[in-house]
């Protein structure tokens, strides 16, 4: 007689971690289902930054166990007519705005189902038009968590779910042209160029050079120590990506570069 | 047979995240209660800010379920003469120094009972004058999780609890002049004027004129995306309260509004 | 037949909140013990800044329960040749890289057994050579938790641990010469001066004097409220080490004081 696992729900927000609205989403999640367990994703992403939503989802969501709610509440919409959705996706669920935040996820997961959310009998008692997270995307999670079918939360939806532009780079005969995507904490820098753009030469070799701005760096190391301390180098992130970095620095800072920065990888 | 649900612990301090502060208390609550589920509805409460503190209660307690323990600890008379409490308040029950942190939950909520913290046989072992957080605040929430009666924690209180002035706001003919308590991450400007004092017609119409500074805002939206991108707009807020913003914008940087900052309604 | 109580997990990473790698670890450690209790300690650790890893754990690992998992990643070799390691120290069990981070609590408790983390079978099934926390030490951490014996991640170390220079005080004839070790939220200067250093006169006398630059402060406080509003005083903070600080002020913005600014403790 073994007891059931209670369910994960991860969360992605822009709320910030300085006032107490991430705090209210989890009382009103808790208040529905007492068992779930609750993991943020992160709260820091830009107001309102959609695409950064996207790229964390896009990072992350593999980490975790099949069956996991993913709620992500980047909405700078809400209250207006977007929609609002639960999808199955690869091996998750995602209660979110279809806004685009999906979109990522979408580029590389397979879309099973997904419903508009609409029966307001599982939602919050009042809703605030300004605090979907708490009266209604939390309440739609942790009803989720507690076993109601997706289904059950509304309509089937057939139109395409929103998507945004990720920036996808190109590939012209080798030369492989693309951007910076975000930089994290250390001041690495994510590409859009994916591992499985590189040919296996480009991806190990020192006979390839990745250019940014006026700098050239000169092929791809293992991890940040295989490079001497403050110099710049480029790796595989463990987000799969081609990253750009400074052993022990911070190549954000070093390079001013932004998201949009144009990096090209060819042949020395 | 249903297994009893674990009881919430919200937690709300000035520690910020860099330090061990929140780590070590519920490090010292899971010792006592180690099926307690433990919230942060924030840490970043200003460093000894008892305002910032009891608007946050003020704002979120209601999110959370029925016997939810809110413990607070805002406290820069830790380890001098002023009173640790536990009280019964509304819903929930409430741990913290008795130092104006239950303000604005006292306003709101009926008080039903509430002790001084005096039994030593529930606090940790060694007590540091400058940490009562983790050696006393802490334990005793965990005892009161662990199904510890508030009685147990110490003699009843009669004497009215400290409260202090959080700037109500005031009604003249329909004229209410209030001020700007606090801004959030999205440099929403909240205010003390509640919903419920504004008139129907105040909260809904157009006819109506906000003014902050030299600034005059007409009407009240429903929600941030109702209003032009960049442009002011006032709205209710999901806390209930009168709240100045810019749709994907920043009230707070543009007005340059702090807390006791004024702001008028009146008939346009 | 009582319900075993899960294990307890405490993170203390350099991974800062903004992106999704804390989330991500967490992820991976609830895919393989998804009834274990997570507690952040702190991801605000300086990048690479092993010193203030290592004081982070030896200040507050003894608030948790004996048997806590507590997981340390702070990395800055992550990927090289540098051990990853599993050990017994005081009541608790770590996971880290040997690289130092263990220096504080080597310092003060016993270690009983370490043993090398190789035994690949227990790590992620694929590998990124910059994200080892989520790869090889979180899901060491959660088969741990899971009861896995330490014995069975690797071969028993018997070389010695990693450790590095924490700027011991030294104390000559009563005078201790010490130094600030680090700044807390509320800009409390913790000193490496440990209370059991100073005599039972100077840890409660006014006949003594600390000297940081050009600064003289006599006397020490018991608690911050014992000592006028904005005026330095020291105490012994909630680490039991001599701290310097000012009563709802900020000593590290005052006193301009780094790591290694010396502090000396002298009769009056």
């Amino acid at each position: 007689m073994s007891a059931v696992i209670p369910p994960i729900i991860s969360l992605l927000t822009d709320f910030g971690s300085r006032d107490t609205y991430v705090g209210q989403m989890k009382g009103a999640i808790l208040s529905l289902a007492p068992r779930a367990t609750l993991v943020d994703l992160t709260h820091e992403i830009p107001a309102g930054d959609i695409i950064a939503g996207s790229l964390a989802w896009l990072d992350a969501v593999a980490a975790f166990p099949p069956g996991t709610i993913h709620l992500g509440v980047v909405d700078p919409g809400v209250g207006s007519e977007r929609r609002a959705i639960v999808a199955e996706i690869g091996a998750w669920r995602f209660v979110c705005p279809d806004n685009g935040l999906l979109t990522g996820v979408l580029q590389t997961q397979r879309l099973h189902r997904a419903v508009e959310v609409r029966e307001t009998r599982f939602w919050r008692n009042e809703i605030s038009p300004v605090f979907h997270g708490r009266d209604i995307f939390g309440p739609v999670a942790a009803h989720l968590a507690a076993g109601i079918d997706l289904g059950e939360f509304g309509p089937a939806i057939s139109s395409p779910l929103v998507e945004i532009d990720l920036l996808d780079p190109t590939n012209d005969n080798g030369v492989i042209q693309g951007c910076v995507l975000a930089a994290d904490r250390f001041g690495n820098l994510r590409t859009n160029i994916p591992a499985t753009l590189l040919s296996r030469r480009q991806a190990t070799s020192t006979g390839w050079t990745i250019e940014i701005g006026d700098v050239k760096i000169h092929g791809v190391v293992r991890c940040y120590s295989d490079s001497p301390i403050g110099q710049l180098c480029t790796l595989i992130g463990s987000h799969g990506h081609l990253e750009i970095a400074v052993n022990q620095g911070h190549a954000q800072e070093l390079l001013h570069a932004v998201r949009g920065t144009m990096v090209t990888v060819r042949q020395a």
